[in-house]
């Protein structure tokens, strides 16, 4: 029987997110830092009920991994402490020394006399985040979109419910101490009002679903919003004939191992043949030796039984295109970069790439012609992260084309638009008279 | 019966496309501005061929007009003659004058000794754009996506089938005598391919529908590749209390009469209470003489009645929703900007909408709160255009939240990639060493 709710509808909280978000729209920076600091306080003074709450969905989960119906690797990213609780907080105070990303002038023209165009960041409006376990990203995202005066529409994931609504509620509480607007940030807890959601494209204008494929591919399938985010995380190392091969064996264990189940770990190793029969050899006793399992095609699988890396199990056409989410790797000899672009156009996700090379012409070209939102040379996939590229925090990352793509941080939270200030311009004047179209200083 | 098709499939067009794509994300400006001064060329050597195609369009579409089937506009826009003919040349040439959009540096920063990431921008990849009656707009386009690096896939109205056949061999032959790839630019001639297009996601990366309502709505509903575009004109022109009120109806008059089927025209005035009995019979009295009919709510009635505006009809609920795309406009009293805001959020399509003021205050807010891709003071809504803003011209005018937004030229048709360089830089290396996160000069 279900509980009897006690929140507001979603209509009504994604109706209140639109007028928050109107008000939040022509905030001043200083008011939105506030609500930041109030953030930080908030995190401190609510410290023992937010833990306390996090106990209990910790002990609910302890009973889930010992029934086998929970890894405890999402037990682990369920759990706070007062050391992620005071990185939190540190965030934070980062985030509110950072420019305002509202405002900024990012083109200004006359048109003519007295008539002036500029392009001008602000809020895309209301965003909604979808996310899974790990509950400090609710304070994170919160942060996020405060700074670049979004309204936040929350949906955490269950297992973590009670942590959520103690940090909601300390998170709300601290914005309306500070005076901003009531619906700046709502949190959603059942997983029926995501479907209401999905359904509010006139109040909702941007949804980020933080999760596996099928929760990403089924909320794009599910609603008429833009979604950003990634469905899948496919990326390659790509060793080129002029790759230093000590290099590129710690690149392609760091890319795989460092973090097997991340979206920006590696899955396929592409080897130029002229390095092949001393790399793939190489490549699999160092994969190995962290536990990989490693598959080949079959030039990589002859490479391998003539050095130390025998027994390579077959890559089939269907490795190509497996996120193995996993300690898993497949190698595939390619004749020279034009076939290992051929296969990243194919088989790749269009979220990070990376050539090892020494060779500049060989990097210039990969660099043009990949089309993916990150695209690097001579270091690992993993670096693609909001965190490591410096903006913070991310609320996701992008592989769509249009902005944002990538890890997206403040600066994928904004759009623009255009102001024209003019003293009674008619376009009916212009059928005769030209346009100056002079940059403004 | 069905003529036997002579084009190959519509999927191996789109995959032509997608390799053309690879091949100019890694062309040189000079390469793309030898095609655009090639389509110069083109234009005069092929002249008599499409204006001789183009008057076999214009005597079939003339019958079509003396049968009742098509209106005279329509066929006044797809008319091709000398003087388009050399617009578009000069509009070509203006285009070759403009800077690469390709390859701006947007972020630069250092993450560690030797480690650099850079924002860079780039070709979207395969634009498909849908547009109807005006065949110069093929060579626009075409021209906007050459110089941005873009593959493009064109599919024109079937009243200017044999002009779009005329120019697109033209084009294509440009290209092809300057050595860029088959595939740059593929015509797609037929009502069912367009349905193929719609679900190449894995090949298409962006499709532009220029044409009505009905139109746009039913290919964003049929397709998960990012649309571009607006499916309502919804424009209002708001006259606040401190207006200039001879300004106010000058602007009212420009933004409804000078070209009322655009999507940019005004379709509602929100008047401020204040100067509504001064106001409202001025402008009905000017509106009148250009052949507008003018509805209004009743506070607009009785102030009409009170002045020469009298016998004005019933503006019902209906009418605030409703692009007339005519020259009828309805006419709502709001008792202060706050009304009127409301009025914007609730019924406003995000096109573009102007404050006539000469109160600061009163603009800096609705600078600040209207959401809409364009927001004026004391200027027509006819001004929003990419060729009046300066950008050569448009692609199409998109009233979206994320990037591109409002009138689409060179910017709005490149994204971006992050490029990250190092030299062999692992992330578990930083488990313990921070970043530097300094901006590169």
């Amino acid at each position: 029987m279900p509980e009897p709710t006690r929140d507001p509808s979603v209509a009504a909280r994604t109706r209140r997110a639109r007028e928050a978000a109107a008000a939040l729209a022509r905030s001043s920076r200083a008011a939105r830092d506030a609500g930041l600091q109030a953030f930080e306080a908030a995190l401190d003074e609510d410290r023992a009920t937010i833990l306390a709450a996090n106990a209990a969905d910790v002990a609910a989960a302890s009973s889930e991994v010992a029934a086998g119906r929970m890894t405890r690797a999402l037990l682990d990213r369920l759990k706070l402490d007062e050391r992620k609780l005071d990185d939190l907080k540190r965030g934070l105070t980062a985030l509110r020394a950072m420019p305002d990303p509202l405002g900024r002038v990012t083109l200004a023209t006359e048109l003519d006399d007295g008539l002036a165009l500029r392009r001008v960041t602000c809020p895309i409006g209301v965003v909604a985040v979808i996310f899974e376990s790990r509950p400090e990203a609710l304070a994170q995202i919160a942060g996020l979109a405060l700074k670049s005066g979004n309204a936040l529409l929350a949906k955490g994931g269950s297992e973590a419910a009670r942590s959520n609504r103690a940090l909601a509620d300390a998170l709300e509480g601290a914005l309306a101490a500070c005076g901003l607007p009531d619906g700046t940030l709502s949190l959603l807890t059942d997983r029926a009002e995501v479907a209401e959601l999905l359904g509010a494209d006139r109040d909702v204008d941007l949804i980020v679903p933080r999760g596996g494929n099928a929760l990403v591919r089924s909320i794009q399938r599910s609603t008429s919003i833009p979604v950003l985010g990634h469905a899948d995380g496919l990326c390659h190392v790509t060793v080129d004939r002029a790759a230093d091969l000590d290099m590129a064996v710690a690149i392609a264990v760091d890319a795989k191992v460092q973090y097997a189940a991340a979206c920006n770990a590696a899955e396929t190793l592409l080897v130029h043949r002229d390095v092949a029969a001393r790399f793939v050899p190489a490549v699999t006793e160092a994969l190995r030796e962290r536990g990989v399992e490693v598959r080949g095609d079959d030039r990589a699988r002859a490479c391998a039984e003539r050095g130390a890396g025998g027994g390579m199990a077959i890559a089939t056409d269907a490795d190509w295109d497996t996120e193995y989410s996993d300690l898993v790797i497949a190698i595939r000899v390619v004749d020279d970069l034009d076939e290992a672009l051929q296969h990243i156009r194919r088989h790749g996700s269009r979220h990070t790439e990376t050539l090892v090379t020494e060779d500049d012409a060989a990097w210039q070209r990969f660099a043009a012609e990949v089309d993916a939102a990150g695209v690097f040379r001579n270091a690992s996939t993993r670096f693609a992260d909001g965190f490591r590229y410096g903006f913070g925090a991310e609320v996701g990352i992008s592989t769509g084309k249009l902005h944002p793509r990538g890890p997206v941080g403040l600066d994928g939270l904004v759009t623009y638009k255009y102001l024209l200030e003019g003293n009674g311009h008619r376009v009916a004047d212009y059928a005769t008279r030209p346009f100056t179209h002079r940059p403004i200083g």
